[in-house]
């Protein structure tokens, strides 16, 4: 998988098919992607208009920003089916091997670092949608409600990931600072979601 | 746009232009297409295991039913796309053609009866969302859940552009209509959702 060069379709086969690579991780780093896509969409429809002249430096600073996090998000993708593949080729390492055990858990601790700076990446985009739900153009407000909602599956998405990793760590302070930092960003990212929709309700965007 | 031939960067970088289409709607449709396809990855990593013979059947109809949906969201992502077109078209025809009120109406219509249609297909995917949820390998159980993750926030998306469209159609039978089996489709979607965040939560992969 290659983001330059995978097509939408291929990129559907390949996560439909028997191999779990790419799996939930990749896909939720991709859609993160689209989500950070609609928010320079947002503000590239918001830049330049008279009537959103105050908002032109938070438009400017929100394609900057998204631009940034793309880049990360094609890189987290393509770490996250790397971090599987190591974790598979662990577990296939012989039961009688006594490094089998290290190898394994070190690798664990990789395929949950992954999913985690996905979270991390979806609470920032998460925090431009919040400027382009309030300040982008009312002709693209959809799109913008529409990056939220992507942004908010993301996190969740990267939650469950780090979850399923960590239920098998062994090591308990590694397992316990990373429960704590996700509980943390999980709060964040609750916070703004919820703030976004009770603006999407307001606005008549909800049945 | 075309599935088969836009790489995952070229989307991206589609969305993120100045220009409104591919937007929202279209974007909705892929992470759709994402959300089913994750569906038939835990049919595929499900079926022909032991563990799980039992549910051998419900699995192949995910696999069956996943497939429709992923080539009727392809045709919804490219007719999203068409339908905003019209729509800007008839906002184009100097405003004294006195057909210039009937054939915007017209697009208006069509460009809510896309999201309408892929309103309709998330429900459909949500629906084997908790079927992989509850009875796929639990080795892909993140999968599952990122599924219905995904199918929940296009849901809402078509939402949001079904109802963007409504607020410039002023044929109020048609409006009602449409936000009445809108409403329907609502109260479904977000009890199936329920229903598979408590499952979730019962699992231990909600912090």
């Amino acid at each position: 998988m290659n983001v330059e060069k995978t097509t939408l379709k291929e990129f559907c086969d390949m996560v439909s098919d028997k191999s779990p690579v790419p799996g939930g991780g990749a896909v939720g780093a991709i859609v993160a992607a689209f989500s950070a896509a609609l928010n320079q969409m947002v503000a590239n429809l918001t830049i330049g208009k008279k009537k959103y002249a105050e908002y032109e430096e938070s438009m400017e600073e929100v394609l900057e920003h998204m631009e940034y996090s793309r880049n990360k998000l094609q890189d987290i993708a393509t770490k996250d089916m790397e971090a599987f593949n190591e974790v598979m080729k662990a577990i296939k390492i012989p039961k009688d091997n006594p490094e089998r055990g290290k190898i394994l858990q070190e690798a664990l601790k990789k395929a949950a670092d992954v999913p985690f700076e996905l979270a991390r990446e979806t609470r920032n985009i998460l925090k431009y949608s919040q400027i382009t739900s309030k300040f982008g153009n009312k002709n693209a407000i959809s799109d913008a409600y529409s990056s939220a909602e992507l942004a908010y599956s993301s996190f969740r998405i990267a939650m469950y990931n780090v979850l399923i990793n960590l239920s098998s760590i062994k090591d308990e302070d590694f397992v316990k600072e990373y429960k704590e930092e996700l509980e943390d960003l999980k709060n964040e990212v609750d916070g703004l979601y919820k703030n976004i929709r009770e603006l999407i309700k307001e606005n008549g965007f909800e049945i």
